[in-house]
């Protein structure tokens, strides 16, 4: 039984039946009763609206002369089916809007920062979604995040990552982006926060919500110039494992350096695991967070390795950091939404996520062979393919980068210039070059993609 | 193949081999290997950690002396099955830690704001998720939401709430006190947002934490007192549908003066339809952003309706402040985490959704009636049950209402008093009484919570 919501005039001049029919006939003719709804009776109309029961009879009867409604004895009476009319707002624009960005229809994505969902099987998908299924709800009131998923990036961490995390100290987040912006809510007011230039926008863009007074820390092919970060930092925020966009992998010496630096004077650093579990031909290095826990925030997220529909990413982090992070949830009332952890923990205990990131690695780095092929062929050499996803080709100048990203546009393959990435806007003069990944399409995409690209890099570098 | 981070220290009196030999065993005995892994060949890892290929083929050799790893000719090298020690810091503290709070395991939970999960069919719970995960991941650049889940939204609100929303005009969120703050980080710095006092205490939270300056306004019988929101406001945020804690349904002409103040001031309203699906002997009335959708921003969640393990709520809002929303969820890359979206938007395609609803109305309805007469028996009369999942016990006095919250939790049963919801220090010393909620436990449980009640109240509340 569906009541739309009906306000009677008692002033008005209009007779109470003939308002009561002519809401009723609004609430059908606009679709807020539908075919087949079955109206109240009109004693209990009568109550509700705190008028008497002749009023309702009358206006029952009215639209079922008009035929609006058809009366069954002894069942009830009911909306018939007439046809809708426009409603008021919703009809016009009844599509969902399309997405925003200028990305044409059928264009080849080569940029950065997207799965490869090519590569996740799905069969294993299915199935985390339904062992999820199977668990029952929860009120959920533990701000730490749903337990399943946080034991299975225990183990993930360290199987995968080397880092023997305290169960107690790990956080869902519901990505990387989202973590950024709590850790930053909890320092002080106006803090300076460090970040890399050219370095990853969102995270900045995060940090600027929050209130921090952003410092911008040059870059070179080793990732972070530690060094560069000025004194009197609250933190420090990093991508080691593969500097975005540079490619860097930071090496042993400046991650010790960097992790000394903050324990003498005082400051966390945020270290974004980006493509942290892609590494292809060099040693994995010790995570910041396994050389100094007490100082080290790290971050990881689900939503380049498997997708970002689960909206699934965790935080390590020391017990003071995770105190003020978990107080703020509790306060706020905001907490990373559960179901896509459920997903992932299933993916996780069926050895289903093992398989796939062996098959992502596997795919991802005969991938990054033809990037690099088809890059060479132009006469250029990439950086930053030791790990991750993208690579970049470094070039001559703004102007080349420009030229390159619009003559690979024109024929229909999307990449992105250094200049993207940057931070200050005075080293937009710095590095040129443009970033290529090569998660986003399609094995047979990618072939087609890679021989404009090459072509691009030819004729426009100069 | 798996490869734990090896450091050497090349310029250590320790041989090189030695180092290597240290590191895996290392590596092997913390879990960071685990048993049957395959390690890299001879040649691969020398690679790997530039060094000469004796140097690994010695350290191989070790371990297979020493029994950490076996040999199989011509397969690899793998980590046999050691007994594991306790890995550096995850050992000790390998349980999730419990859930803060002083709720005593068995307690009954009387309290506002909690899912009916007793009425969720285990079936259809299943169904959405096994639906769910049919569909492909997505990368997902539509920072709106789901596109399912806003399609479910908008039948959802014209069906259940009259509301014909515009399309375009609905955001996903993941939930109401995220939406909240993700509105207010619209307005200008420290702009002043009215409130209702007593009020939902997290909404204030996420309203302080987004920079905002509160403002308390006082509640009555009939839910915000709008003649008394201040001038110069920003926003008014409140419950119209059912005030929390009061109980209170916003009366049609205080609605139309809240929107029409709105107008002629330049505010927004933020209208949080907190149980408004939930109404039971009173008529419906029109919802503030049916009445004016150029200034009402429209919040609604199923975190009470089905389970918050979904983080799946809603937006309707006007166009500035959708275009404002989604411009900071670009720039910060925060956006609501979708596989909870497509769960309620399986749900509601398959008709369980409509189902589920009407199974909760019926149900909270006699649950209703229950709660009522417990309270009658105690010889008080409760306030605020037309519509929603709580009602108010109003008691003389603070140490009235603390009394009957000590006596009913020393026998297990927890219920809130109104000092928990005031917003102003001062206004502590304002109505008091009990919140009663009935959405949490079982039937069983529930009656026998009812005895208690009934107890706490005629024993404690002079």
């Amino acid at each position: 039984m569906e009541v739309p919501p009906l306000v009677l005039d008692r002033a008005s001049a209009t007779p109470l039946p003939v308002q009561v029919a002519a809401g009723l006939r609004d609430a059908a003719s606009s679709g807020v009763l539908a075919a087949g709804d079955r109206l109240p009776s009109t004693r209990e109309l009568a109550a509700l609206l705190r008028v008497s029961r002749t009023v309702t009879a009358a206006a029952y009867d009215q639209l079922l002369a008009e035929g609006w409604v058809q009366g069954r004895r002894g069942v009830g009476t009911f909306v018939v089916d007439v046809p809708v009319g426009a409603p008021r707002r919703a009809g016009a624009a009844a599509a969902a809007p399309a997405s925003p960005g200028p990305r044409p229809p059928s264009a080849v994505d080569l940029r950065a920062g997207t799965p490869c969902l090519e590569v996740l099987e799905t069969a294993a998908w299915r199935r985390a979604w339904r062992a999820a299924g199977d668990r029952p709800p929860d009120v959920g009131a533990d701000p730490l995040g749903d337990p399943a998923f946080r034991a299975a990036v225990v183990t993930h961490l360290l199987r995968h990552r080397g880092l023997p995390a305290d169960p107690a100290d790990v956080l869902a987040t519901s990505g990387t982006s989202v973590a950024v912006a709590e850790v930053a809510a909890t320092l002080p007011p106006g803090a300076r926060v460090a970040v890399e230039d050219p370095g990853y926008r969102r995270s900045t863009g995060a940090l600027r919500a929050a209130g921090c007074d952003v410092a911008a820390v040059p870059v070179d092919a080793d990732g972070l110039v530690v060094d560069a970060v000025p004194a009197g930092v609250a933190a420090v925020l990093c991508t080691p494992a593969h500097q975005f966009p540079l490619g860097g992998r930071l090496p042993a010496a400046r991650r010790a350096r960097l992790v000394g630096r903050a324990r003498a004077e005082g400051f966390l650093v945020l270290e974004d695991d980006y493509d942290g579990e892609l590494r292809y031909d060099v040693a994995p290095l010790p995570l910041l967070a396994a050389l100094a826990p007490d100082v080290v925030v790290h971050l990881g997220t689900t939503s380049k390795t498997v997708s970002p529909t689960l909206g699934a990413g965790w935080m390590v982090c020391p017990p003071a950091v995770r105190d003020a992070v978990l107080e703020r949830r509790t306060v706020t009332g905001t907490r990373p939404p559960r179901a896509g952890q459920r997903v992932l923990a299933a993916m996780a205990e069926s050895g289903d996520l093992s398989r796939h990131l062996r098959r992502l690695r596997r795919e991802l780095g005969a991938r990054r062979d033809l990037v690099r092929a088809a890059v060479l062929r132009a006469g250029l050499e990439p950086v930053g393919d030791a790990a991750g996803a993208h690579l970049v080709v470094p070039l001559v100048s703004r102007a080349a980068e420009e030229r390159v990203v619009v003559a690979a546009q024109e024929r229909g393959v999307l990449v992105s210039g250094l200049a993207e990435s940057c931070v200050d806007a005075p080293a937009r003069g710095g590095t040129a070059g443009v970033v290529v990944g090569w998660a986003a399409p399609r094995r047979p995409e990618l072939a087609a993609a890679l021989g404009v690209l090459t072509r691009a890099l030819t004729t426009a570098h100069r």
